[in-house]
C-alpha cells in the first residue's frame, strides 16, 4: 500500500496512482484528525469522496503517530493524551475515539488503537503494553460493532494489532488474545523499528503461524525492496511503507538492478532510463541525465517523476511475487532480490 | 508560453503540458547555461531531446537574469561580466556567446542579448542602453547568421528586442534600428517592470505600430489575466509569464470569475471545483475543499493540481481570444475580463 498520509500520495495525482495500478492506499488517522478534521471529512461525504479516490483505503489508528510525532503524550488506561505537533492543542485519543474517527473517515479498513513503545524494550514494558493493547482492542471492537449495529453500515472492516516487541512468547500471547476477540484481519505492529531484520522475520513467523488462513495478515510499516518477498513467504498479505515515496523525494530510485542515487555525477550524461527493464511511463520517456538535472536544480518535477517510478517499482514487486507464487518459485525470486540489493548501487 | 525555466514547468510533467495543449514553452538560457550547462545539453542532442519535449521552445538570451539574479555584474562594450547566483563562479556573456549557447540548446526561437536597466530609468540611461542593445543585436545577428551558414542548420529563428524604457521616441528609434538589421520576429523588452499599465500599453502600441504585419511580435514577461487580451488588441502575438505557475504555488488560482485564494477558510467545505466553468482535468475531479486541505497541509500535490489548473486557464484565455478575434468581439471580451478581475476575488 502506497502511503497517502494527508489524503494524497506526496507528488502524485490520483490519476497517476490509478495508472500505476494501486488498489489500496494508506491514510493516517492522526494527521487527518488534526487537519482537516474527521468531522469535516464526514460532512463532505467521507475520505473517498473528499480526496476523490474510489479504490480502497486503509487508515491506521493514529496511535503510532501520537507516540512518535506528538509532544507531552501521557498514556493511561483511558487512552493517550497528547499535544498536536501542528498547533500544540491538547487531545485525548481513546480506543473508542480512534474507531469513531475512522468511521467518520469511512475507510475500508480501520485499525484499533494500540500502545506503541520504544525499542529495544525491556520485557516488563513490552508485557504491559501488550496487555493494554489487548484491553484497548476489546474496547475498540465493542465500540465498532455497536456503531455498525446502530447505523447498519457494515462496509468498514476493523483489524486488530499484535504487539509483544521482540519476545516470541509475548507475540504468541498477544495473537491468541486478539484471535479471541475475533477480527477479519490481523496486523503485526511494533516491528521493523530498529531490531535486526532476522528478529523481524522471527517475530512475524511466530504470529503468522498462529493466524487462521482465512484472515488477512498485515505487517505494518515495511519494507525494503529486498524484504518484501521474504515477508510474503512468511505469510504476510499486506504491507505499507513510506520508503518508495520518501526515498524518491531524496533522489533514491529503485531499479531491477539495485538502488540508483540519481544525484551522483556518473549519471550526468546517462541517456538510459532510470531502469531499462521498467515499463513505467517515466522510464519510457525520461533519461537519468534529465532526472539528475531536475534534482540538482531542486525542481518539483523531480519528485513527481521519481515518486511515480518508485511506486511503480514497489507495485511491480508485488505483481512479480504473485507470479512467482503461481509458478512455485517465490524462494528463488526472494533470493535474487536480496542478491541485487546486497550488491549495492546499480 | 508557459515558463519552464530549468527545462521543466515547475510541478508539471510534459505529459500534462501536452494534455493542456501548450504548443511552445519558454526556457531560460541563463539557468541552463549554468546548470546543467549548454555543452552538456548539446552533447545529449539538444534541449528538446534532453527534456523530452517535441513541441516548440523559445529561449531568452540570459540577459534579463544576469541583470536581475547575478552578482557583481559589469557591463562593457564587449558584454556583461557576472557571477553565478549558484556558486559565485565568474562568467562573461557577450552577444555572440548568448547566441552560441542558444544554438547549442537548439531552441526553435532564440533571443538576442539586450541590456536591461532598472526602472524608472532616466532618459540618458535609457538612451545609452538602447544604443548598446542595438549594437549587440547587430553582432548577435551577424554571429548567428554566420553559424547557420557554417552548419547549414536553419531551424532556429532569432528575434531582436526593442528597448527604450518609457520614452516613446526611444522605443521608435530602437524599433527602426532593429528593423534595419532584419529579424523574423521582434520582442519588446523592459516593460511591465513597475511602470503603470497604461504606459506599458502606450509603449507597446508605439512599437507594434511600426512592425511589419508578417513578423512575429512578442511582449516579454507579461501578463495578468485581464491584460492578455489588451496586449493582443495592441498587436502582440506572443507572451510569456511566470504568473500562472508561480501564483499556483502560492495558492492563488485563476478562474472565469476572478482570483480564488484557495487557502481562505471560506473554501474549507466548498465542494465546487476551482472554477465550475473550467474544463481542465483538475476541475473535473477535485473540490476546492480538497485543494485547500492540500495547501494547508503543505502537500506537493497542491502545487501540481494548482499549476495544472492555472496553466489551463492561461492557455484557455488565448483560445478565447482567437475565437473572439474570429467573431470580431475582442474588445468586448477584453473589457469583460477586466471587469471580472477588477471585482476582486470570486
Amino acid at each position: 500500500m502506497p502511503v497517502g498520509t494527508q489524503a494524497t500520495i506526496k507528488g502524485l495525482r490520483n490519476e497517476a496512482v490509478e495508472e500505476l495500478g494501486a488498489e489500496i492506499l494508506l491514510a493516517n488517522t492522526y494527521h487527518l484528525y488534526l487537519r482537516p478534521g474527521h468531522e469535516l471529512v464526514r460532512k463532505l461525504g467521507g475520505l473517498h469522496k473528499f480526496m476523490s479516490w474510489n479504490r480502497a483505503i486503509l487508515t491506521d489508528s493514529g496511535g503510532f503517530q501520537v507516540f512518535s510525532l506528538s509532544e507531552l503524550r501521557k498514556v493511561t488506561e483511558e487512552g493517550v493524551r497528547f499535544r498536536s505537533h501542528i498547533d500544540g492543542s491538547e487531545h485525548l485519543l481513546t480506543p473508542e475515539k480512534a474507531a469513531e474517527i475512522q468511521l467518520a473517515l469511512g475507510s475500508d479498513i480501520a485499525m484499533v488503537l494500540d500502545e506503541c513503545i520504544e525499542t529495544p524494550a525491556p520485557r516488563d514494558k513490552a508485557d504491559s503494553a501488550l496487555r493494554r493493547t489487548t484491553q484497548w482492542a476489546r474496547r475498540a471492537r465493542k465500540y465498532f460493532l455497536e456503531q455498525q449495529d446502530r447505523t447498519g453500515d457494515l462496509k468498514q472492516w476493523q483489524f486488530g494489532i499484535v504487539q509483544g516487541a521482540t519476545f516470541a512468547d509475548l507475540r504468541c500471547e498477544s495473537t491468541h488474545q486478539l484471535l479471541e476477540i475475533d477480527f477479519p484481519g490481523y496486523a503485526i505492529g511494533g516491528l521493523a523499528v530498529g531490531e535486526p531484520h532476522e528478529v523481524t522475520c522471527e517475530m512475524t513467523a511466530e504470529v503468522t503461524g498462529l493466524l487462521p488462513q482465512d484472515r488477512l495478515r498485515y505487517l505494518m510499516g515495511v519494507g525494503k525492496p529486498e524484504q518484501i518477498a521474504e515477508y510474503v513467504a512468511l505469510g504476510i498479505d499486506m504491507m505499507d511503507c513510506v520508503l518508495p515515496t520518501r526515498a524518491a523525494r531524496h533522489a533514491c530510485l529503485y531499479t531491477s538492478r539495485g538502488r540508483v542515487l540519481i544525484k551522483n555525477a556518473r549519471y550526468a550524461e546517462d541517456q538510459n532510463p532510470i531502469d531499462p527493464q521498467c515499463q513505467c511511463s517515466v522510464c519510457r520517456r525520461y533519461t537519468r541525465a534529465y532526472l539528475r538535472h531536475l534534482f540538482a536544480a531542486g525542481e518539483l518535477t523531480a519528485a513527481i517523476l521519481a515518486t511515480h517510478h518508485n511506486v511503480h517499482f514497489y507495485l511491480d514487486i508485488m505483481r512479480q511475487i504473485r507470479e512467482a507464487i503461481e509458478f512455485g518459485n517465490l524462494a528463488k525470486f526472494s533470493s535474487e532480490m536480496r542478491a541485487k540489493y546486497a550488491a549495492g548501487m546499480a
